[in-house]
């Protein structure tokens, strides 16, 4: 791969995401090699990529080139590469452009859309976990639109106007929201000739209430505003297939959608060479100690979402979002730290500091640890937080320029199809139609 | 194409750029019913492209969603269309979408990269008129650096980042600038690990002097601006062919290179039906007379790039730039508003408001008709003139925002690659190298 030998350690960190940029900061200027991988040259702050698929964000603006974290890192070495393989006995890892050794590992991988060997969703649905994704989803909702007005046929036309969304967190409940302040102020003007009162937004949720992770409190106020803004609410419904046209569930209850998203679960992205049954937990995740070090390996750490801390509080690990991640990121690398300087490590204890979603305007919901809130206060919150987590002053600039345009304008205007999206069978969707 | 019927006449424009939107936007509120076909849902600011191929703008900046620019137009309608042939005698235009009956037609197609028949240049170059092209081009450029890391081959590593624009017109003056301000202010804080400096711009231009459609003293100011950044600027060459790796030219100078931006020459979108001989001048244009009625036609407009009239001024027809086809488009809207009032129309009269090109900070020419300056306050005016002509406040803030952190910090954040690229012959360059 091109690297230096170095007579200090090289620490290879396998990820940019939160997990991975916050323990390489960490690292900055120590007595250490520092490679870090990933297959994309961009961080992605995955919380607004539900903005992008709606047009309300640019996707170059919720993404930071990983290059320019690192600039002044002396001893840093970044490469765009696709990671194939762990030989942990040779402490070797072969990639797409080459093998590399370590000293130490971090597994930062992230996690990726779960579908529960559910083929035919995994085929037609669409995920909203990276930024093409999320432009094809935007490219696809755009689409069906401009279809919608070529055919005379209401049973197509309503299905491409339908759209179901499948899992009540944070992602689904963001989208569907977005999905309907569309459809009130967007659509009528630019679509005066269809009639788009027939749209229909649904949220598909297996569980009895939306945000499970959040208090009682927030899913029932984030259920009520999303019905105030004419989103269809489904709870205790599990939804079974999907072949581009009609979704069967475990109830009654069907749906004819051309546009299934899927945001019903994520599992961890795992590596080969470290994906034995022994190492893995539900969800792939990689079971590591208070030191975040794999089970039986003292050179090989594990942080966010691919990672699974069992703790009292945590019996399942903690909760796969942007916060433990960076927590985990920031305890790693200063215990790193200490390990060059052989001190001992020292256990992480997160820190909960609460969680929130936004359902659209002036209307978020937030648990923090003492006080819960919602409403217009809890939206200035939930922008103000998420515009201090963005990576980059012109980002944070341009996101919140974005963000205060379409307030006052209720706008997004960046609708543009850039990325015309074909799924791989949309021919079957057209013959489904006809049938 | 499910276009209601209407007792007003049908006047169909084929194409939403400069001069189709300049020309909708004569026909708000008359008694005509318009159809505007475009094969994307957006305008794009082509003059801006060459920002988006360096990681200076979010496409999303430079491009606005046609619908929006007809928000509150009645009895306007949009298509998403592929115009594959127009029928003449039937008054009747095919498009992937179904066909459509016109009373009037606009051609406004606008224009597309002239290989000259060079399927070599064609198969392994690089053109930059589309969003996405640019995008491709963003792509390539970094991808070349992150390959560059990778051989220890200094001939491969050379052509890796080795740059060469064919055509020394705006675009290709423009790009070869923000190139050379990459490499100085860039490249080495992103790769530290790469000698950068051998990294290499050259503009080639078949003529003896850049920007031939300026004055002689704004082509002598580009070169030296040029020259100081540290491009390569090569005149009276032709460049012949290109494999992919090889540049050979008319001379004895040759290149080595990976990148390939072919920007010497355009010619007009001709539609089937409307490309026979009679039609076409030099370059595909639809020769016009003084109403932008097509030859032979009453019923049938072109303005734009594709539209050559023949004045005493303009012997070959106006220059292929935004300014002639607004100008036109607003003339023609006028004028048909006339038709529709059994008015007599107008005959069109070209009003040269000057030109200018960007070389890089502080460095731009300015022919205005009455004085020709160069230098930072040809650059302010640059900078002033492409945010008042850019569609769309958000995006006139944005790019504002962003060229004032370009400006300040000597930085262009957006070198993500969003769209990872392949040329489709990539393997066959590679094994070129190894050769």
């Amino acid at each position: 791969m091109n690297i230096p030998q170095s007579s200090n350690p090289r620490f290879v960190i396998i990820g940019g995401g939160f997990g991975g940029i916050a323990l390489a900061k960490k690292l900055r200027d120590k007595e250490a090699q520092v490679v870090l991988l990933d297959k994309h040259n961009y961080h992605n702050f995955q919380p607004l990529l539900y903005q992008v698929s709606t047009g309300g964000l640019e996707p170059d603006s919720i993404a930071y080139p990983i290059r320019k974290v690192l600039q002044g890192y002396p001893n840093f070495y970044f490469r765009l590469a696709n990671v194939l393989e762990i030989d942990t006995n040779k402490r070797k890892i072969s990639t797409n452009i080459g093998d590399i050794n370590y000293d130490y590992l971090v597994v930062a991988t992230g996690s990726q859309t779960n579908y529960f060997g559910n083929k035919g969703i995994e085929a037609m649905g669409m995920a909203m976990k990276t930024i093409p994704q999320s432009l094809n989803l935007r490219s696809l909702i755009l689409e069906n639109f401009e279809q919608a007005l070529l055919t005379d046929d209401l049973h197509a036309r309503d299905a491409l106007m339908n759209f179901v969304i499948v899992g009540g967190g944070p992602t689904g409940v963001e989208l569907a929201g977005a999905l309907a302040e569309i459809k009130k102020g967007i659509l009528p003007k630019d679509y005066p000739d269809l009639d788009t009162r027939r749209a229909q937004i649904n949220l598909v949720q297996a569980g009895d209430r939306l945000l499970p992770a959040m208090s009682e409190v927030a899913s029932r106020k984030a259920e009520r505003f999303l019905e105030e803004l004419g989103v269809n609410v489904w709870k205790n419904i599990r939804v079974a297939d999907y072949d581009g046209l009609h979704v069967t569930t475990d109830t009654d209850t069907s749906f004819n959608t051309a546009t299934l998203v899927w945001a019903a679960g994520v599992s961890a992205v795992s590596i080969k060479g470290l994906d034995a049954k022994e190492f893995l937990c539900r969800g792939n995740r990689l079971k590591v100690n208070e030191f975040h070090q794999v089970e039986g390996f003292k050179e090989i750490f594990a942080i966010g979402d691919v990672a699974q801390m069992e703790t009292e509080d945590f019996p399942n690990g903690h909760p796969m979002m942007a916060q433990p991640a960076i927590q985990q990121g920031r305890n790693l690398g200063d215990n790193l730290v200490r390990l060059l300087e052989n001190k001992p490590m020292k256990p992480f204890v997160y820190k909960d500091k609460g969680s929130m979603a936004t359902v659209g305007r002036n209307k978020a919901v937030v648990d923090l640890p003492k006080v819960k809130f919602q409403g217009v206060f809890a939206w200035f919150v939930w922008m103000f937080v998420h515009l201090y987590f963005l990576i980059g002053f012109r980002n944070r600039v341009v996101v919140f320029i974005n963000w205060v345009y379409n307030y006052v304008r209720f706008d997004r205007e960046a609708r543009l199809i850039i990325r015309p999206f074909k799924k791989q069978n949309q021919v079957d969707r057209n013959k489904l139609m006809q049938d």
